[in-house]
């Protein structure tokens, strides 16, 4: 996994802080409010963005705007726009290959047992992820930090 | 995750049914079994090796054998010595840059919620896949697989 989903979640509790009345935050400011490279942090963003976790808005006023209440994200949701639905692991049933098997006498009808392991692994880490929102994420957050990012946007101008 | 889990999973099971007993299976052999590409599966039963999940056998008559029983053996510790033990999600601490963060104040003592709710998934995950030995996963494979590798190979000739 790469960092797009610290770098993304991240962001989206930035943007609930600084765009409190609704407006959208410049893509510049979200990168240097936590140092990151504004091209592919942009990526991320516009990643968010067609997943509905963000919304864009473009202009000289443009930047970003959360897509839905931070109640209704949640950390899979942005796993899942960032990094894509595909599983971690995915099977290539090498078990029909060589050997002599015959694809034709059923006995592959029953999905392999390893695969079915992963896959019920997967789907743990999934119902984890899909059970916290961002919401619960903010509150983990010492006030002192909303308020500072506040201070800084206001004092670096937007 | 790449294909090296799906690879040395079926590889394990395949060099209990072969080598039932204790003798050395040549990834030569596992590498046509499966048609997989030896020199890359080679890299992934050495990784195995290391682990302790299987053993290796230099010479003309070397390959690898079981490392321990196969009730020994956990999904985990077969993705684990293939992938490396790092977390999916690495917290790379972006809350502490920019913005005038202070980090001697101490709020960044407590770990983020965003890593901590990836960690826990990630527990979650690791826990299902260390309940699941390979021994498990044998009882999931028809009977027919195993009299026919077996018999592909006293054919092929070993």
């Amino acid at each position: 996994m790469g960092q797009g989903v610290e770098w993304g979640a991240h962001c989206c509790l930035l943007i609930a802080w600084l765009g409190e009345e609704g407006e959208a935050i410049p893509t510049a400011k979200l990168a240097e409010a936590f140092d990151l490279p504004p091209a592919y942090l942009n990526k991320c963003l516009q990643a968010l963005s067609r997943a509905g976790i963000l919304a864009s808005t473009a202009g000289v006023k443009g930047g970003f705007r959360l897509g839905r209440p931070l109640e209704k994200i949640t950390l899979l949701d942005v796993v899942v726009a960032i990094e894509g639905s595909e599983d971690a692991f995915r099977c290539s049933e090498i078990r029909q290959n060589g050997m002599g098997a015959d694809r034709s006498a059923g006995e592959f009808l029953r999905p392999c047992g390893i695969a079915t392991a992963m896959r019920r692994a997967e789907l743990t880490w999934r119902r984890e992820l899909a059970a916290q929102t961002l919401a619960d994420m903010m509150l983990n957050v010492p006030r002192d930090v909303a308020m500072r990012a506040k201070r800084w946007y206001a004092a670096v101008g937007n």
